[in-house]
């Protein structure tokens, strides 16, 4: 180790993007890992699952690696464990709530029994290797969310983790000005800081906010009234909950993972739901319109999603009718925008009366505004900075801010997956760069989608395939049967005969070339016929289908 | 014809959906179509270039057709013509700005000697068969918008276009209050109104307020400014200009539709530069950074365009320096948010300072807000009402608020593409429907690609392909070559042999299933081998790519 001891920090997801966000503190021969997180796949990941991180800077350093700690339960902070803990046992620390809903994850892969589950309270402290870390509660969109004060040799870390400041949350537990302001008093080494909402000024507003969105919209309702939210929006749950009892109605909830996330949260006694208010969806049918509520998931527009199918009248149970007060508390994640306002359109199509968006107080955030992160600057006092949690753009953004506040510029770090920050007591620096990237998951396949097949994929989905098939003679190389030509994705074949026949023909002529020319490896042939063939297509089409010759030997 | 004089809406596009306008005006045996838009593909639409109206319906009834009339220059409203004049040999009437950007088109299509061209100006009134139809003007995100007033023997139809109601538009030409006012007098039969802004509140803000926040920002910038915006908002680039003339700097222009459009708009003076304001992009590299304004295209991060290629670092002539003010003036449209954002980060990423969204005052829509809408309908006070352009539930919103109005609720129509509503003096019903839907252009094919197509393309995107081949003897029903198995998409094969080995195991058991079982049509052989192929492939891989058996015969 050097003579000044010094802490690295390694972020293997979650910089420059929204999602698999997962950090890594380093001192000496000893790594802490900071939440496993997963990511949706954009719509150029052709047929992709998920995105995890690539874990093969912790693979190398396996013995290294002293236990992952969570923030909270939100798939881009615990979504990749199942993956992460197959190759890397390690014990995982986290709040109730969070083990809880990683404890469902781990029970479908049967891994239950083989992983190290350690549940934490806020102001908790463990000792893992050389670090000890307090956990300090914040305000999130999911309860028992948390920051982390982590004590090293060097100095105190703090990672916010996703936080909001509520002034009112709806559980009466506010986040934990107290350590934080202690922890600013003692001095702190470096500070990473939640960047998803830097671009909004002000404050974003309480929970509760909705809670009284949801009185008003009740209030008003005559007939059945449908809630789309955030499965593990617990606290929107509750509100949406407590606001059906006080109208008296009753709530079915329906969406495999709200129905999932409920359980768990009652179980654990995060949702506090008066007796017999939960209904069937059967008996739920047999009500007064005017006396249920649902609670659904498909805010998003998941094309799966209990909404969305509501919406395309697909739903087996539940059916729109005219006259329902649909509530979407939610905002589109980037990318949803299309999928929600078609499922907003099909719903006043079928006579619904949708509240969405464009309706304040329908949705709040659970990330920080301007106001929120500088306070959370001041409270902590660091003396680095790294903004995390954001896209580039957001990073720099959050970086500004702390220069206003009066970070030097030379203590504050706008990094990237896998470049390594190194700070000692005195400064810090970039420090190289380690292996770090995206790891693609297709069904059941970790990583073996790369970007050929990827890259097929979209050619594929542009403009189909042809494969041409001719079988020849290996002793005098003619031809015995074919050229024949089948095409997927590229013309409608009934409408388009004769372009195929004249495809054929192309064929045998660029085949015909070869054997003139006495060209015989298959390798060439091959090439001969795709150039031919793509290019009069191309005339023809304008289109560029992938062409597939094969060669059949007798 | 009835005893009581009809005159027919026809929407065969545009409602239900942005994009592809084109209303259809029926009067006994004549028939006036106004506007032929297309509309961009959304993502589900693989491989589709745009989609334009089904016109099988007035193919049907060519005689009948006397004329289509033009209400702007957008692609969304002109952007089919080329398609329909092919097959619609009819006179198209419209103002100077549209046809000069409509005749740019048919020269590209070698199209532009063959069709008849009027041009009209605000205020002209031209008679076509029946029709007497008088041009408004109205304020748009393009000059030369105009509203029609369509004189029927039923009465008058008045047409809003794509309008919005700007106090202190650039070019002084406000909306003509007065024509429209003094058709409300006359008595208006019906009114057929933009839809697309009807959610906001208030007014939409004049087009002057861009140029204020250009003024500003221009004034702070200290290095080059990059303004990127709608080509055909010639309004908002001649503000880039004049301010960029106030503040010595010169102008280069960037990106083919702009290009275009810069020099249709100075050719028919829309644009009013500066002598030698205009520079080269040579030229332009050898001024001081302080000393330049580039125009350019890409404010929808379309993957083709200049500013996403600048952005990727791959623009030939224009590269992105620190320092950079880049100024997005425009928001995005649905579905674009992800690719506009990744450009914005791209562009801070190279240390540009990049002005999008966020910043109010940077762009302003060219639609109406509701206060514009209602004082819309109580100028033209129409018997009845029927709300265009625009999704369902703006349509559905937009008759609510007419509703709201003093409109009775029989008089409102909110309909479909394809639906007829037929209206007399006294009363106006839904009188059954014509063919129209969405005709898929992809290369020069119209129409060839369909749903099978669609499909194809769909499922290959997600799990690719996987060609077995096998040369099979005719009399022996023996295999005489293979099987082989060529996989697309589906795995990177050099990480998966031993899967593709199991694979071609699988299709030998099943051929040889089939031999021992006495099946000898092809047509049952492959799909023997396609669902025992898949099953395996599902349960190994949990993907279902496409199998496309293919069997020669020798």
């Amino acid at each position: 180790m050097a003579r000044e001891p010094k802490v690295s920090l390694i972020p293997l997801g979650g910089l420059g993007e929204i999602g698999k966000n997962m950090m890594v503190v380093k001192y000496g021969e000893n790594i802490l890992v900071i939440d496993s997180g997963l990511m949706f796949p954009e719509e150029d990941l052709l047929g992709i699952d998920m995105v995890i991180p690539d874990i093969t800077y912790l693979l190398e350093n396996k013995n290294l690696v002293r236990g992952i700690v969570l923030t909270h339960g939100h798939e881009d902070h615990i979504g990749a464990l199942p993956y992460v803990l197959k190759e890397l046992n390690v014990p995982v620390y986290g709040t109730k709530l969070t083990l809880g809903i990683l404890g469902g994850k781990l029970r479908e892969q049967h891994m239950l029994d083989s992983v190290k589950l350690n549940c934490v309270k806020p102001r908790d402290v463990v000792q893992i290797g050389p670090f000890k870390i307090e956990f300090i509660r914040v305000s999130h969109s999911i309860p028992d969310a948390v920051a982390l004060a982590i004590e090293t040799p060097v100095g105190v870390i703090v990672h916010t983790g996703d936080f909001k400041i509520d002034q009112t949350p709806v559980d009466g537990e506010v986040i934990d000005f107290h350590r934080l302001a202690q922890w600013g008093e003692k001095g702190v080494l470096a500070l990473l800081s939640d960047s998803t909402n830097v671009e909004r000024p002000g404050y974003t507003m309480s929970e509760r906010v909705v809670g009284q969105t949801f009185d008003e919209t009740f209030r008003q309702a005559s007939e059945r009234i449908i809630v789309a939210t955030f499965a593990s929006n617990v606290h929107r749950l509750q509100q949406a909950i407590t606001t059906a009892h006080r109208y008296n109605r009753k709530v079915a909830v329906v969406g495999r993972s709200m129905v999932n996330v409920v359980s768990i949260a009652c179980e654990l006694g995060y949702l506090n739901v008066p007796d017999g208010l939960l209904v069937e969806l059967d008996e739920a049918a047999k009500l007064p319109r005017n006396r249920i509520v649902y609670l659904t998931t498909g805010s998003q527009g998941e094309p799966m999603s209990a909404l969305t199918r509501m919406a395309s009248r697909d739903h087996r149970q539940v059916e729109i009718m005219p006259g329902d007060t649909i509530i979407i508390s939610a905002t589109p994640i980037p990318g949803n925008e299309k999928l929600v306002s078609r499922v907003i359109d099909q719903l006043f199509k079928q006579g619904a009366n949708v509240i969405y968006e464009a309706v304040s107080g329908i949705h709040v955030s659970g990330h920080p505004s301007q106001e929120e992160l500088k306070l959370m600057i001041n409270l902590v006092k660091p003396k680095f900075f790294m903004p995390v949690h954001g896209e580039c753009r957001m990073l720099i953004k959050h970086a500004q801010l702390a220069r206003e506040m009066g970070i030097p510029e030379s203590n504050i770090f706008v990094g990237e997956n896998g470049q390594v920050v190194e700070i000692s007591r005195r400064s810090g620096r970039f420090a190289g760069r380690v292996t770090s990237g995206r790891v693609l998951v297709d069904g059941l396949g970790v990583g073996d989608v790369g970007n050929i097949v990827l890259r097929d994929r979209r050619q594929l989905s542009q403009d189909g395939i042809l494969i041409v098939v001719v079988t020849m003679s290996r002793d005098t190389g003619l031809i015995v049967s074919g050229p024949d030509i089948v095409s997927r994705g590229f013309v409608y074949v009934r409408e388009s005969e004769q372009l195929m026949e004249q495809a054929k023909a192309k064929v045998k002529q660029a085949l015909e070339k070869c054997s003139s020319k006495k060209i015989s490896e298959w390798a060439s042939i091959k090439s001969q016929v795709r150039d031919d063939l793509s290019r009069f297509l191309f005339d023809k089409t304008r289109r560029r289908p992938m062409i597939l010759p094969i060669i059949m030997e007798v």
